[in-house]
């Protein structure tokens, strides 16, 4: 018998409804993947806002209408029951935050999987650098910017990004480390003054949790999956869905496969 | 005044009609790109087919439904007339082959620039390979393989590849310097036995002209912007239109950018 992944066997517990907290630390060594689903009529819209934006949006999969697995990331998954939680939003407004969305699923709605940072900080974390809100506890730092995401049709807004402190000679090697994964947001798009990118108060953020950055430490930033919902909901479609903070996608891809995820081509 | 570039000069020629002739060698160092163009109702669609396949369809940018310029690769330009020659296809067979196509172009167009293998032959000759078509005159040799492209909506076929022979420890090199530029198909898909990818005669390619194989080359495959073409004309869409073959769109945008090209998000 062959032996089932890890992440198989995670989304099994995800799916019956025993598994329903956030996945960080789950299967170790699994891609975990943001969520949204729009119906059809915005998908070109939403694709091509990914495309033009692919720094906070690396999108490594889209399930089209009419099916529910990605073929790639975890062909025997469903994305209707597979996320530990969802949110539904209508009009731009939370409407439910239920466990399974096969009742208001529809036929025609798009899935969209876009890479995450969990991903490069394992990566961080093997070289031996210090990841502060992990050392911390709590969430990432997260910030809107004054950079304008590059507009498709009604997905329009800032970009947010997630801040993470380092000493100048430890950003050089964060930079090239997630430089070398462009499928969860690569490189960094800035270092240093907070206010060159329209943060006011690095010491506030916008989302998660605030860390202390020492002396002689740079804040780095890199672009966020918060940035697509962010957008998504700004955008005010009739209905959509993400996943909860947190509660990831949880893929059958290994971590370091994503070296290789854009170059395969059987 | 400012000093205009030399890829703003040659697309005012070829708006004027005074050039009108394939564009290898011309404005060197600007990065040409390949021409799709989809009524809207097929964008989708197409925009899928090049997430999916990245290898043989390295997207630089979509032009939407009634803008005629690409914002990012050249904002002065006009895609109706920009390019020397082009291909009008109606079902799938070629109708006309104008210098300009404002009396056939809809509102509802929808056009594709994507990166040709122009933009990594540079490099390669940069590093000392001799690239043996340019060598010996002709055009590189293409063939259909047995790689099926993963499919979206009503595009779908098999992948085309360019072949260039190196000695090992050349393809070796190749590989490097190709695998560093994704936007223009990246590292080769295969090396070697052709069999392996379905080419039963290496002397006889399916598009382009044969070259020699000395002893001790390996046979280094490309995945190639003929693909989409070949796909899109499979589709037999009501009307789309492409460049003609080597009458590529003239960027303003440097060869050397491309490394950074994803990675901008300003």
């Amino acid at each position: 018998m062959s032996q089932r992944k890890a992440s198989e066997a995670l989304r099994d517990e995800i799916r019956s409804g025993a598994f329903d907290r956030p996945t960080a630390g789950q299967a170790p060594g699994f891609v975990q993947a943001n969520l949204v689903v729009v119906p059809k009529a915005y998908a070109y819209d939403f694709l091509l806002f990914c495309q033009r934006n692919p720094k906070p949006c690396p999108l490594l999969e889209v399930i089209d209408a009419g099916e529910v697995a990605p073929r790639r990331l975890a062909p025997t998954a469903d994305i209707r029951s597979d996320v530990p939680r969802y949110r539904v939003w209508i009009k731009g407004e939370l409407a439910d935050e239920p466990k399974d969305v096969r009742d208001v699923w529809r036929d025609d709605f798009v899935s969209f999987l876009l890479g995450c940072s969990f991903s490069f900080e394992k990566p961080l974390l093997d070289a031996g650098l210090e990841v502060r809100y992990i050392s911390c506890g709590g969430n990432v730092s997260m910030y809107r910017t004054n950079i304008a995401c590059r507009e498709a049709g009604p997905f329009a807004g800032p970009m947010v990004v997630s801040m993470r402190p380092f000493r100048p000679a430890d950003a050089l090697k964060a930079t090239l480390i997630t430089g070398a994964l462009p499928q969860v947001h690569g490189a960094p798009i800035h270092q240093g003054d907070p206010a060159e990118i329209g943060i006011t108060d690095i010491a506030r953020p916008d989302y998660g949790d605030a860390q202390p950055i020492n002396d002689g430490e740079l804040p780095v930033f890199w672009a966020c999956g918060v940035t697509p919902q962010a957008v998504l909901l700004n955008a005010k479609l009739p209905i959509a869905i993400t996943h909860a903070p947190g509660h990831m996608f949880v893929s059958d891809i290994n971590e370091n496969e994503l070296r290789w995820f854009s170059e395969s081509v059987r």
